[in-house]
């Protein structure tokens, strides 16, 4: 190791500042929001351009030293955890806006732009970057395409991969790509840049993207209603769907409104506790949508759907009954809650969350389940909360078995044990109940490809 | 061959309806829109089944027989051409439409349905399937997929990538692979769906796909523009973007005006003719969308850049102006247009075509260019018109030396030399201009991956 470092300095213009070894850093930049897996990286280096990355990825392929690629770190599988004395390649120090070209709608950046800082640069130039999400002032662009990160507007907007024109990136043996350059129409033989979308840095690592802007939304207006069967949740969603272009639509339980409300730091929304709940956001600059959201609530209150409902009238209280569904993740962390992130189709919601409370409270009756998510793309977040009377680690070694059962049940609906928070190294035993073996087959073959000694993210999504 | 066929019929249930081996079926399944290579299939087969289609797959591997997959045979690339003694394998008989699920907005359909036939249904659904271009009634999905096609509405909704949830796929191996079945969010792994999008069957078979549709377009409403320069159409695009979301910005020249004038079916859109036409269409359900435009528009006339227009105040003159730009393709046909369809960043199209026109008029000054194209997503169509006294023989020699000209013009702004078109043979000496050296080297790495034996559709995109 002392070698590579060496080499870093001696021939490829590496400041001492761009390497970190003391244990406080090491611990720092080699774990992300897991807990599961403690840190332990050789070394944090500290590139600041494509061609330091190359070298650094040369330098581990000649001394079989793995790599493991670092953004904003705020992963929930432990796709950028090192624990295995690997080379913490952090990004950090490359995070320029680049040029900007207003006709495309289009910017470059590097890999370790923070989301939140794309999406300032996007509202000073009048646009929009519709990728948003809990982590956003803190994750970075380079990590967000290596999960394709998803969100709350995703209904709307789409994952990250659809604001991806062009990427640049170094594979694991080492050669530098430029792909797709940006351009929206392309039609030139596979588009690796795909590929390297969602690939939680095991082929290689993203140095550079180009990502499409959009323009921004006008006047989003805010609803919220209080229904009380599941179904009924569904209703609304096509009933609003069939007529206006949402932006988002979520939902969460009455688990999520108790715990939330317990904290004081929102209103209730209604006078009445209803069993589920529903935000949905959309753009109004002209009044007959107004009207149209308005008539279709008095129809799905009509309807036996709607119990209580509550619009926006402005920003300022859209921003407040964003905060219903917002709150969620801090407001239960409190509850050490046992998480996993999964999807099915739209049309199987209904039925899959039915199967799995059943599943869950049969074998784990004094279990408070938590559900809230992204309903309008097939995607929840189901929270198995800590008793008070269990010990946390007695609490995640049930929570182990409770997972075969839930991803089970994944399979049966043909879901995803992994939405939008990637594999990592905690969805790595599971995904065989998402990827049948021959798909597993043909991964492990592109990986060989593209990384032929295993350098790149080793251990994550599978083993090699 | 004779053995395969035997087979087929005696173990793998084909009827001997689905097999063809006569001159005339030879000639006409064995080739596409392309003129410039000689069909000479040895058989053209119909499987009924992904099993079947399997089966055709696994013999071909074992007898060392080349694929070529065959769709509508729309292309416009050779990349459904077979002209080596190849198997043709024809989707014509997987042409069902499966079950539909609303509250995903999604339908599961066979690869052999043709495009309008899923415009259609989705008409019939009160949705949208929005990938549409002029060969829409003939090509198929499994065909859109492979060349991932785009087409006039691709500024609002993009590619055929965008609509495609799923798919079921037959590998070059003969594996049977379902991928991501359906889901919006599905974050477990290299998305193999995205690598067979736009492989223009060269790593296996599309045989299902499950497609997203999309709320209905309301109130669609056309307008044209004539304008004297380049630049303008440029200043037009971005003007109208900034404050309407355009669902086409389509392009055209004089030249183009000129010969569909000449054909009379068409009117003509102005008094007095001008360099360079825009036609641009927007959703406008609510009337101040449509005082927007007209304001815009206004402007546009005040700042000089649009000399006269003309907007659309119902469906039929919607239509009617339409036809400005889809007449153009089959009224040149008569000139024996050579094209080409390349694209470039939007931001550099101006000083593109500028060097387009520089180097074809110095090299061929007796040669007419047309031009056409989606303008908003920076894809030109290039068509070199016959001049009369030319033979086809010797125009189409010299306009293979203009070739080197405009893919090196397309190269020095980093764009593609085939958009939207694919590569299949005739691209295929160019796809160095587009992609590097070490990107094709990946590129035929993963051929090597799902097809090792190099049976599916060899020689198209490149020689392995």
């Amino acid at each position: 190791m002392q070698l590579i470092l060496e080499t870093l300095i001696n021939n490829h213009g590496f400041e001492t500042s761009q390497i970190k070894t003391d244990a406080e850093s090491l611990a720092h930049w080699g774990k992300d929001w897991t807990k599961h897996f403690a840190p332990a990286p050789s070394v944090i280096v500290f590139p600041k351009s494509t061609e330091q990355v190359q070298s650094v990825v040369k330098l581990a392929n000649e001394y079989g030293i793995v790599i493991t690629p670092s953004g904003g770190r705020t992963g929930l599988s432990a796709g950028a955890v090192a624990s295995h004395g690997e080379i913490v390649l952090s990004l950090d120090k490359m995070n320029k806006i680049g040029e900007f070209f207003p006709a495309d709608r289009m910017v470059e950046i590097e890999a370790g732009v923070i989301t939140e800082q794309l999406q300032q640069f996007a509202e000073d130039k009048g646009l929009y970057y519709p990728v948003d999400f809990a982590s956003a002032g803190s994750s970075q662009i380079g990590g967000n395409i290596g999960t394709n990160a998803g969100g709350i507007k995703v209904i709307r907007y789409g994952m990250t991969r659809n604001w991806v024109l062009g990427l640049t990136v170094v594979t694991g043996k080492g050669d530098i790509l430029q792909l797709n350059r940006g351009m929206i129409k392309n039609a030139t033989g596979y588009d690796l840049r795909h590929l390297f979308i969602g690939a939680e840095g095991t082929l290689g690592i993203v140095t550079k993207a180009q990502i499409k802007l959009e323009r921004a939304p006008q006047d989003l207006t805010v609803m919220v209603f209080g229904m009380d069967k599941f179904e009924h949740v569904m209703h609304v969603l096509s009933a609003f769907q069939s007529q206006i272009d949402l932006t988002a639509f979520e939902f969460f339980d009455d688990v999520a409104i108790e715990k939330l409300m317990a904290t004081g730091h929102v209103q209730e929304p209604f006078e009445a506790r209803t069993k589920y709940y529903a935000l949905l956001e959309f753009e109004a600059p002209y009044e007959p949508i107004m009207d149209k959201a308005m008539a279709m609530f008095e129809q799905c209150m009509e309807n036996g759907w709607i119990v209580d409902g509550v619009m926006s009238q402005n920003l300022s209280q859209a921003a407040e009954l964003w905060k219903l569904r917002e709150y969620i993740s801090e407001t239960i962390s409190v509850f050490t809650p046992y998480k996993n992130d999964v999807s099915v189709l739209i049309s199987y919601v209904p039925e899959f969350i039915r199967d799995i409370e059943s599943v869950v409270n049969s074998n784990y009756p004094d279990f408070e389940i938590c559900w809230f998510g992204h309903i309008g793309d097939g995607n929840l977040h189901l929270n198995i909360l800590k008793p008070e009377n269990l010990s946390k680690d007695e609490f995640f070694k049930k929570c182990q078995s409770v997972n075969d059962l839930v991803f089970a049940t994944v399979q049966k609906y043909g879901g995803s044990v992994s939405a939008e928070h990637g594999v990592g190294m905690t969805k790595k035993p599971y995904l065989n109940y998402t990827r049948s073996e021959s798909e597993i087959e043909y991964l492990k073959a592109l990986k060989q490809v593209f990384d032929p000694n295993a350098i790149m993210n080793r251990g994550k999504i599978f083993d090699v």
